[in-house]
């Protein structure tokens, strides 16, 4: 039994360090055989190259990253987001991506209109699912921390996120992504977890460093803060997800800097101890 | 009509520039009546000194801060935050305040144990409780934004403050403080609101920056960022808080650094506009 059988990393993991035909290869080169990947690295290596790569690696593709910020109020940048989304969509399902992830997007600049952004971002995920459904492409559909509102996501809590696709009355084409680095402060985790059950479609895994600098770009590898990693996976186990366990660390002050077949080695490491 | 009979400022907002008696005297001259006290701005003017000046110019107390700290698991450590806890609830009765604002408390260095940390500050708080009701002084219990989950507060909602006074089957001696600043990204606002009701015993404003660099010491004065504030102040007034609004901004980036009379005169133009 290979112990990291289900274990991907993120390709942010590593933004600085690797392309993405660099990540494919250095995860295999360690033994890592699901990547999830990011579509500025995508595109620079292009979506037809990227697929192959990836094919031929024999690499999971635990995610596409990433799609929604369906926020605005003007109509015309809502369009265009909804047709760069349609896009995102296309080239998931190019790379055999198991889930295009989505976050709702923020506050416009100048607007204090938080109702407003949340009803706009449900509205095109609304108008998104057919989409995904034709592509046979399931949105994992992820709730940020709540420091990230007003820049990245209005949807702050699991709750709201099981709330959306209620209301949506969705399928299979939309599911949920739990990041134990945004959801694992909430008083309500484990109700949300139990109740997000099978829509389960991605588990992320990172630390909250107690002297977390950076409201976006200073996570800690798994050991390394405050959060129980893996009473978090046995939640979501519990709920029936049995999926990857995804690596996903943005790192300025630390793992970026690093050389980045020790941040392989280390995430292995912390992998096996704390996940 | 004065229009600032209901505007009290926290003396935390001109921490940098005024002690105690600065900002007694500094509020005083431009027209405002209501303060909110820092324990270590008042140790050291003096608790009987700080008190007569604070009765001599006529100020109404809105809060003493900040109690609370209560998560830790050592025994030692824990007796010794009750015991200071105990002192300041004596504080607040000699300067009249009207509040003891109260925050949980973080999680130990080491741990990873939330739900531990969090019964554990709540059975601090009831501990508190009876001293708090011999003193006549209310705990203003107030969760902090998640974003300082680790470091200060593992009371993170408004809904989890609900509950803990619903749980501790506390009297008029258990309030609850409501910042903008912490709560305006929660999706259960306005119910959680309309739920403490009664218990809402401080209102606490300032404004989340679209750029917020730091977790901690980056608020900004109101209407320079994204929360709807007159929004939330209609909200605690629907459930029936008639008292102060209280301008709490940690900046070490801009207001800490300006004249302080600058500073109170922009808080008096921004909470007529904004609050």
């Amino acid at each position: 039994m290979d112990e990291y059988a289900k274990l991907s990393i993120n390709q942010i993991t590593t933004r600085d360090q690797w392309s993405l035909a660099e990540a494919i290869t250095g995860y295999g080169r360690h033994g890592i055989h699901a990547i999830s990947v990011w579509r500025d690295k995508l595109l620079e290596l292009g979506i037809r190259e990227g697929a192959r790569m990836l094919s031929d690696a024999g690499m999971t593709v635990t995610g596409y990253c990433v799609g929604g910020l369906l926020s605005a109020r003007d109509d015309a940048v809502f369009q265009e987001r909804l047709e760069d989304n349609r896009r995102m969509i296309e080239e998931a399902s190019t790379i055999g991506a198991e889930c295009l992830v989505l976050i709702a997007g923020g506050i416009e600049e100048g607007s204090r209109d938080i109702d407003g952004a949340r009803e706009r971002a449900k509205e095109g995920l609304a108008l998104l699912l057919p989409d995904a459904r034709a592509a046979g492409i399931i949105i994992g559909l992820e709730p940020l921390h709540p420091m990230v509102c007003s820049l990245r996501s209005v949807l702050t809590t699991l709750e709201m996120a099981n709330d959306w696709c209620e209301e949506l009355g969705a399928g299979d084409e939309l599911g949920i992504a739990v990041d134990v680095y945004n959801v694992w402060w909430d008083p309500n985790l484990a109700r949300e977890i139990a109740r997000a059950g099978n829509r389960i479609c991605a588990f992320h895994v990172s630390d909250w460093l107690a002297d977390t600098r950076d409201l976006r770009f200073d996570r800690g590898m798994m050991g390394d803060g405050v959060i129980d990693i893996e009473k978090i996976r046995e939640m979501v186990e519990t709920a029936g997800y049995a999926g990857y366990s995804e690596v996903e660390i943005f790192s300025e002050r630390n793992w970026w800097r690093k050389n980045p077949d020790d941040v392989v080695e280390t995430v292995k490491d912390r992998y096996r101890r704390y996940v």
